[in-house]
């Protein structure tokens, strides 16, 4: 089947041939249809210094996907059958540890990630354990594609109490847009959103952002200050990475308040403990993964329900024979979600 | 009346007469009896770059104290009555913002701090509004003069889950002390207590510690992760404020597991937001004073059902004039609390 | 002043003049413009068996209502100043004890309340406790009067998970209706309303209910099955006080859901506790007041951020004499929230 | 093998050899040592009502047990291996709806339970799914055999706020003296037990109870509310099932304090919904079965540190052919837990 690879350490990508994965007795095997493509495959395309610690070539790409089932494993049972389109957890973890068994999977010590840390889903069939799958149930398999990076938002937005909050999201890329949209459609007061690029800002409006201000021309601090009454946010999602959101962050959340952190800095950030955190009263709640599999389920709902439409969010497709494309758009800042198209 | 001042910017502090404070209509006129000397004083007495910015001489010091009421104001009803011994909340806030009116007082934006603001109950008398005062209800005044310490303790222990968890304390002052005892009586599982000096490493093992480490010349790290199956702590509460305990605390709480920031380091302090934080799942609270007036009651109950017994953190008592041997034990590094007699 | 008042133990009301009350230090003073008529006060009114059990006559009655400041007492402070605008918490509460002083001042155990247990503000004049009075900052007094039911309705509302629920209403008189739409502005996936009159019905869904349905002519069961996949809804507010519609209530919810329960039956209810409560798992609240006044703030946010709009459930408005023909719109069962113009 | 059989409908048990059950793919095949004797053993034995409607025979009977892994399915993976003790949680779940990949299994609503709806473990071996399945590190199986009502216990006390809270528990069983232990383990203030029965009032005593009351005897209200200052207790947890500790649990509980319900009731209770739930502002919460797996955990760390030992609940021991016997001490109505010796 025809899969992109990383063939051996150093930067670039292959698409090429590569054996169909078998399908074990626990596991379901998926004919693709579409696969979502990350910031984290461009890292491994370009293979920067995490990319070289981490990544073992070689190694099929894609850890967000969606398709139809082909075959069950013997062991499976009746939860799935042919033809369901489905989409899955791309962490793969232990199962067992309390985390695992008591709904907090996201933190298990044993995590191992498809496209990472073995054989992903930028490939024409891709088989996963069972019980990382979960049904479709009329959502689109594009849709089904990008609902892991989406559950990274509704992760971070549904942990903090963002009914009737005035929330403040930093950084537009596309898990910043579905937070907004998700924050609007679980009852926020209004969402400020905060990037540099215009198309983002205009996605981040789209989605439901009361304000979307350009982070060096816009005064964001007025803005939060004066729909705050002067308190500040209720919550912010720091979405950017950048060390100046992040104290942007600290310093427009309201005393009491919560930030939720997703966004990776590429450095340590010297944090003042105590002007920034403590006489605020402040918490802070570090975003990995989606609740296994508590945020699932409420993507479904929400999706299903026509509450949250993250359509807008998905600007490029392409087939999986330009990946090379797909990349290009995510490195020129301006894209959205950007989706490969593989399956029949 | 005589009192402990500030009488102008610079160093050093004064015992001398001062007029006794009025009783407003809204105030309780409290005869002290016993008070309690913290870290704060010893900034406001040196003169330090945080004193100097925010001390406006002449003031009366000292924001933890107990007594007996003489005098009620016209409005305050039935609640105080000459002779009662009482304590209070020394963080006087707006009253009427939303976290005034909803529990969450100790992060009202309008505080004013007694000893610090204004003048403070370093003196023979002290006028408080009839709303921070506390009733000891049996509790003795040398215990009631640091039950605002002991509060932080209460707030920074009980605003985690405690309960069967393995806590790690790192910093052995008065409140890491306290912190040891109040999770210990909420049903801790284990606390293991940190610090350099051997003699608030012995408190703490009284306060109930099951392991008192140094944390230079034991394997902190191998301590915690035996206890925990190498998982790390559930919680941890950051009392040192020193940077290399920040660092201790997120490497050494659980994936999942929460972070109690109460220590205040110098300077800012570099964290590589991925690895310590966001990749873990971690939350992270800033603790500021005492929930109003949650942690008051929460504080009553403990110390009158006797599930926690302070009284060994109190290693030190001076009469109100020999303020500067009190100041030069705290200096020494080697205290627990520190008490002035000042009452009859 | 004119005033509503019951004279004399026995059915019946009285608009007399009254002597205008006295500020006292803690007091503020208000013009009252607007008070809202309660099924409290029909029940006075017409002296059931509740009332000859409770009140003292003489009584003004009357304990929802907004107005105008007119004086403040001596020690109230800066908060209120001549010509605001405000409304009140007509529960008076002890202030000191652990539930007043954390937040939960709605189950203190020593509650007087105005209207009922001492004179209300069916009257040209009514004094408050300063700490009982809210500032409506824009909110008019027509809606001001109304927010003490409204309170029962958030307060109900605001203390499930409602975000992405499907949420059950049963009973669409005033606090049914305003929970309906609370319920929508809070990220209810749907809300279905359930009553036996029409008007009540249309209401209902002006308010945001996406089924109103009649109790004995719609197939209620059915209806919730349905929207919820089999599982029955996540929460159901009880909010009618039959007998039959608490068993709907507990039968419609789903395992692990929540039931509030704030409608008030006439007599006791044979409840089969293992099939209706424990093999559901399910948790039950009793809704009392409105949370002092976490619940007040929450009010003051939706409706300034025009996210609810209760003014469709005030249906009629009658001047102070005409109190008669007020009880009897209530009387009559149609009727939303009846109003009464008292003010300039 | 040998095993305890309902062979057909009416009263009576049969111990007789029955095929001992195939280890299916996903199963973990388990050696019996030892398995706990429940009231709904009783109930199958004697063939009441409810068993009539439930119980299809012939069937083995068993639900609570543990012992040796003898083999283990080829999809089970690495967590079981040969020779490991370990106990199951007795419900068996659909494990792929919202509930049950939310770690709210207990309120599945395809739930199956062993010894009553299929074949139990009252029997030389067993077959459970691995997911079922719970290693006991350490704990021994005897203790093992119980955990399943003892994790209701932990269920029931764990989901209340029990710290530093004083507990009512009415109904001293095995499951009513586990919650006395799981109180005071959690930091409870103080636990007050109630019962008719001496034996088992000496029994709450010997776990850890303050006050151990005999229900007809002694003036249960007036030790609650001494202790209470007057207030009620915090939580209760009714694990009695009659009618008249019901309402005790909602007069005896503070305002907006918290009903656990466990015990099972014969009949519907009337319940004063005003003045017994909503005018205080409570809570009630329906435990059913455990946390899946939240509160096996939580058992596993509160037995292996020691805070909490179940032992003196174990009062009667017989082995597998003495089932009659063990029903006769349940009967009798003074038994703690009852354990059958089954394995080698």
């Amino acid at each position: 089947m025809r899969a992109i690879v990383k063939a051996a350490p150093g930067p670039g990508l292959e698409v090429r041939d590569v054996p169909k994965p078998r399908c074990g007795p626990s596991d379901v095997l998926i004919r693709v249809h579409h696969a979502g493509v990350c910031g984290t495959d461009l890292h491994i395309a370009d293979w920067d210094e995490w990319a070289a610690g981490r990544i073992k070539p070689p190694l099929v790409l894609g850890h967000e996907f969606a398709g139809e089932v082909v075959e069950t494993g013997s062991a499976v049972g009746s939860t799935f059958e042919r033809g369901q389109l489905v989409t899955a957890e791309g962490h793969i973890v232990c199962g067992r540890c309390r985390q695992c068994r008591t709904g907090n999977g996201h933190i298990c010590r044993r995590t191992s990630i498809i496209g990472v840390d073995q054989d992903g889903a930028f490939a024409e069939y891709h088989a996963m354990p069972a019980t990382n799958v979960v049904r479709l149930d009329g959502i689109p398999t594009e849709i089904g594609a990008v609902m892991d990076p989406m559950g990274n938002a509704f992760h971070a937005v549904l942990t903090a109490e963002v009914s009737d909050a005035v929330v403040l999201v930093l950084g537009c890329g596309p898990i910043g847009c579905f937070a907004v949209g998700v924050a609007r459609a679980a009852g926020a007061r209004a969402v400020v959103a905060v990037d540099v690029k215009p198309k983002r800002l205009a996605l981040a409006r789209t989605m439901g952002a009361a304000r979307a201000l350009h982070a060096k021309q816009d005064d964001v601090d007025a803005a939060v200050m004066e729909l705050t009454g002067g308190d500040g946010a209720d919550v912010v999602c720091e979405m950017s990475g950048a060390a100046h959101a992040l104290h942007a962050a600290l310093r427009l959340v309201r005393n009491g308040g919560r930030v939720q952190l997703l966004g990776i800095p590429r450095d340590a950030v010297p944090i003042n403990l105590s002007a920034e955190i403590i006489f605020k009263g402040i918490t802070i709640y570090g975003v990995i993964g989606r609740r296994m599999y508590e945020t699932w389920h409420q993507m479904q709902r929400y999706l299903t329900s026509g509450r949250f439409d993250p359509r807008p969010v998905i600007t490029h497709r392409f087939p999986l024979e330009r990946i090379e494309d797909a990349l290009a758009a995510i490195r020129d800042g301006d894209a959205g979600k950007v989706v490969l198209s593989i399956g029949p």
